[in-house]
């Protein structure tokens, strides 16, 4: 039996959003399964000493430039959401929550969530915008409020991150295909070419 | 008459040895030129606060991994040098006292001395070894000695680090293709849709 791919992601990453839309179609296409383990990774940039993107002098004016073309041949909707970068745990609490529920929805969720940040600048670290996204979903508004409030699930997402932290993950996308490492939404044909033929 | 594609590179980027060894291919394949500009990354690094990729924390160790499956993937001979990075004013001098005389031959050195860095672990910051890299291409050692030690040689490139730093070229590789600019070896597929079909 092949291993479920893995993928971690940051929800205030905008490469993390293409990747989102692309990677199950891709695990499908070669007999995979996925999970995903959306993280906060504020922590371990203060380790690596990066910076938001899109801040960095020189950087920053050609990151948004690309986003904007990489969206395009990605073929996703995109606007740089007026705040940015921004704290995502609202939105990794509302998936674990619902993860451990309905590990399809929680994709689902996933997704609804990132296009509201990335294609209608909505701002998903404020709890009531999470809140918003996963009722329109059909989760009930109370339900979902009371789960971004649990300490067993802010527990659920502190375990997360160390767990990803511990393993060595610096950025979002980050992908483990067999136990081997791909950083970046760039990494994608490589992923293909390693499902399709293993190693190379 | 479509206009040529130029790439920038620092010899000591790893990324940018991969692109040398692939873009005048795809120019070549839509019918472009191509305009090389080594230049000396060290002073924009400043500016973008950027560290060498192999000694940032997480990411670092990644990264000699991804050097090494990268180098794989585009089929080219890869050793982690031993020192790395390097400064590499010596190789770009060369390069250019060479391209004023024969742009094509200047290529053909270019290539020689990232394989000789990256491929054979030879350090290219040494005058010596740049020497003998163009000495084996028929260059006269004395010669190419007395380039690298030309103020007018020396001036030619600090002119191109400016014009490159004007442009906004803050990494390697980086190409700019009918004003358009891409950053990364990872870009390629895109610079790719672009020659045959133009934006999308």
């Amino acid at each position: 039996m092949t291993r479920p791919l893995e993928f971690y992601f940051d929800f205030s990453s905008p490469y993390g959003y293409f990747a989102a839309a692309k990677i199950d179609a891709l695990a499908t296409k070669y007999g995979r399964t996925s999970i995903w383990r959306p993280i906060l990774l504020g922590a371990v940039f203060k380790i690596t000493g990066q910076q938001p993107l899109t801040t960095i002098p020189l950087k920053g004016s050609y990151a948004v430039h690309d986003l904007k073309r990489s969206a395009r041949w990605f073929e996703l909707p995109f606007k740089l959401p007026s705040k940015f970068p921004i704290a995502t745990a609202a939105p990794c609490r509302a998936y674990y929550w619902l993860h451990d529920r309905d590990p399809d929805a929680a994709k689902v969720l996933a997704q609804a969530l990132y296009r509201a940040y990335f294609a209608e600048d909505r701002d998903i670290s404020n709890p009531e915008i999470t809140i918003n996204v996963a009722a329109k979903l059909g989760h009930g508004k109370d339900e979902v409020a009371q789960a971004l409030n649990d300490p067993a699930v802010k527990e659920r997402l502190k375990t997360e991150i160390d767990a990803a932290m511990e393993r060595g993950v610096f950025g979002s996308p980050y992908f483990v295909v067999d136990g081997e490492p791909f950083w970046g939404a760039d990494r994608l044909p490589q992923i293909e070419q390693w499902l399709a033929k293993g190693p190379w």
